[in-house]
């Protein structure tokens, strides 16, 4: 087989049209990562989350998690403004009081005329949720296939990092000025390591990585740690306990996958990484990354997690300038698609996955 | 008669198509409300008014009134950009030095060839200026209805509070971002007022107002003060004596009106407050606020008016920020129509006009 | 000839599609002045430039100027970011290190599969350079007429002046929120002089220009210096030696051509200045301006220039002022074109040609 492999044209990057549909047939209809269950532990918790400018809440209704359209049936209003809180009684629109029980039914509409409204016309406008070791997932189709199928066979391949445990020690959120999926193309090779991040190839080997063959719905692989290195930090040392259950090949590599359409996770030795990837525009997003480490580690009263937090946000900052400069390249008139190296087999992947879901749809 | 009432579908929110054919077929059509005639009450005096990016002159000319686009007939520079002075001799482009008298005529034109140009095709255009009791309209059709059309019985009407007599005291403008015709519905309506403004609760009961019937050119009605208040004011006291022609139900009420398009009267029992709503784009707007006195109790030594300017400034902000979250609500995916309560009758109203002046056009 | 000439209708200045077809057909296939051959003096030394978007690379190799396209023939990425420097080695993209020559061939490629990869089909894209007294010329066309075209006669005319001699002693970049033309309007007439430019109208008499037949690629003419006045500076004093090349006419006069479509060319008796106008939208732009004079005296100790700069960024920002009320103008409903003076014939013949290149493009 000699056929030059090549990135995706431009208008996938640049065209607001695809954009739109993108939003519409991906992020509309697939399960999304949101949040953790542990923002939503006790009955009332809830929080906001913004995708492609639509604004949901989730919340815990005694042992259910129940998500909604934050649209007031009465007259549209968006009712929640704090990105998290705790409802103490029934969800109430500021504008005219129109309440909602926590399953979302309309329990409260002032001066409506009962002679023709009824109140179960009326509830809140839901969204499924899913729940997977500790992740909180949306969907806003209205009959979309289970979780577990977007997950595959995940659950298990993870199940020895007992994600369900840990607790979220940070969040940074990032604008990047660049397409999506351009960072998601980003995530899935580590041919730049070298150049890009010198602090990071110091303690992984960018040859090292192995692939996983393409999954119909993620992406991923592994690497090993350099000699001597025991996590991926800002000096390769490892400040925290294993992860209990971890068998040693599992202590001794990182595991990152991309489970499509937006969200990477990055196994290590002693602690897992999220990123979410929000699109904003065809040529903005924002990336929320989070870290999560055990709560014995957390409790200890000398845990210390900056050295990992510092080396993955200098990380970061250096793959969306990357990817910035990509977006703006992809932009000129200039740019035709290029061919991709052997070790971009994932990234061709992706884009296989993009355009055959784009065909799906028209 | 059972059939629901409801809201209007989105794009009337979110659509710049139906923006721009509510700019053309109603800020381009209808007479305006746009400032007083004491700001234009000497020869050259003049103020600017932006109209959804349109920018024209107002000024007096001798005993008339005039309204002219702030374009150039030579090179189509905009002339004037102070907000508002005096011409102290013909209107002059900064450009080229083309120059107007007070009534629009070109009067100075250098280096042109006057073998083939004549000055008299090249006046300042003109749009239609009225007036009513101490405001200044303005009318950017063609060959329109008159403004007593439009303004229908409201002068017999508000003859009482002389408004002509009156003086500003105060302008606030806000910027806003919500569809126009959202300040329209939340000015229209006090079902909200008790969740959303506690202060202005205190003085009058929203359950107290009486709607005229809707009208084809406005709509509004009457609210009672409550037992002990004498006015709409931080504290409901009256620190100036009622406007002179009052009788005692007038003293008594507040009276509340919208005008069509954009223009809110606000009858006091001892001043008069008016709003102007400007479309700036499909989900943003300018709202300018005036309060008006009588020039006897401005006079006196120890006139203050703070107690109602801090009222209805803590009160407009209020509005804004619901009418900011309504608009977001609309935008989402998720809004379809709500039901209006038997209380939101004139929004329905309003509404319906909106829908009919759309038909009208096409 | 009784036929009154007029301005041009409002969308070639107001829209979107106008202006995208201007700088597809003007900027895309035009010889456009990007800077001077001393920023490049030496191998490897380079400067970026940005023409509506599209970044481009200068540099020199060996005796060569090259003109590539700021895009990396890999995965698309911008390689430089620095507005000027020095390749100290091949070119090299910070993504994954895909390294080119200075005469753009690749000649490095990390990981590629050599099998079905051939580097001499992924050269940097190239775009034609061009030199004229100092100038360096880009065009981005595939197969442009020669730069001597487009330069007519001026190589000739504009010798004495020996502009490849000067050396740039200041740059000042300007935005400006008005179309690209407007700008090279206002640069063709001096009708507006007594009225805008004070200071410029005391050392020039602006019915002294005398104005050349508009030729196919460029407009322009001279003006007389006052009695006593020797040069244009703030006050008309001359504080640097004239020219070496200039006979005694040149020295008492001022030269301004306008070559197509955004280089202003301005000769006077010590200093030579140019202008470059740089669309960003219908309704923005750049302007870069430069002032050049002779190494002999900016060697001098007691060497000034800033009463020349100062004269001339006055003036600039009077013009850009006005500018910008000209395109607030003619984006008015009311604007209709208007009329133009006998001197305002160069204006006329840049719209002509500008209504050309449109016809020609259809």
């Amino acid at each position: 087989m000699n056929e030059q492999p090549t990135t995706l044209p431009s208008r996938y990057y640049t065209d607001s049209g695809v954009f739109r549909q993108e939003v519409a047939n991906l992020f509309c209809k697939m399960w999304l990562c949101v949040g953790r269950t542990e923002q939503v532990a006790k009955h009332g918790d809830f929080f906001l989350c913004d995708i492609a400018g639509e604004s949901l809440i989730v919340t815990r209704d005694g042992d259910a998690l129940r998500g909604f359209y934050n649209v007031c049936r009465h007259r549209g209003t968006r009712i929640c403004r704090e990105a998290e809180g705790k409802f103490s009684g029934p969800i109430r629109c500021p504008y005219h009081g129109w309440s909602y029980a926590l399953d979302g039914r309309l329990v409260g509409a002032p001066h409506m005329d009962e002679s023709c409204f009824r109140r179960e016309e009326y509830p809140l406008q839901s969204v499924h949720v899913g729940e997977w070791d500790g992740f909180v997932f949306l969907n806003m189709a209205r009959d979309p296939q289970p979780l577990a199928v977007q997950l595959a066979d995940l659950p298990q391949r993870f199940a020895a990092w007992g994600m369900h445990d840990l607790r979220r020690y940070k969040r940074v959120a990032y604008e990047v000025k660049a397409n999506w999926k351009l960072i998601v193309l980003n995530y899935n090779e580590c041919l730049h390591c070298p150049l890009l991040h010198p602090a990071l190839n110091r303690v992984t080997d960018y040859l090292s990585g192995m692939n996983d063959p393409p999954q119909p719905t993620y992406i991923g692989g592994s690497m090993e740690l350099r000699d001597g290195v025991e996590t991926m930090s800002v000096d390769g040392k490892r400040r925290r306990e294993y992860l209990p259950g971890l068998n040693g090949a599992q202590r001794a590599q990182v595991f990152y996958y991309a489970i499509y359409p937006n969200l990477f996770l990055s196994l290590h030795p002693d602690y897992v990484m999220a990123h979410t990837v929000w699109p904003e525009g065809f040529d903005r997003a924002r990336v929320v990354c989070e870290w999560y480490f055990h709560p014995r580690e957390m409790a200890k009263p000398d845990f210390d997690a900056e050295d990992v937090v510092q080396f993955w946000d200098m990380t970061n900052r250096e793959d969306w300038a990357i990817s910035e400069l990509a977006q703006q390249g992809i932009s000129s008139r200039a740019y035709v698609p290029g061919p991709y190296s052997p070790r971009e087999g994932l990234l061709r992947a992706f884009d296989q996955w993009i355009v055959g879901r784009e065909r799906r749809s028209e």
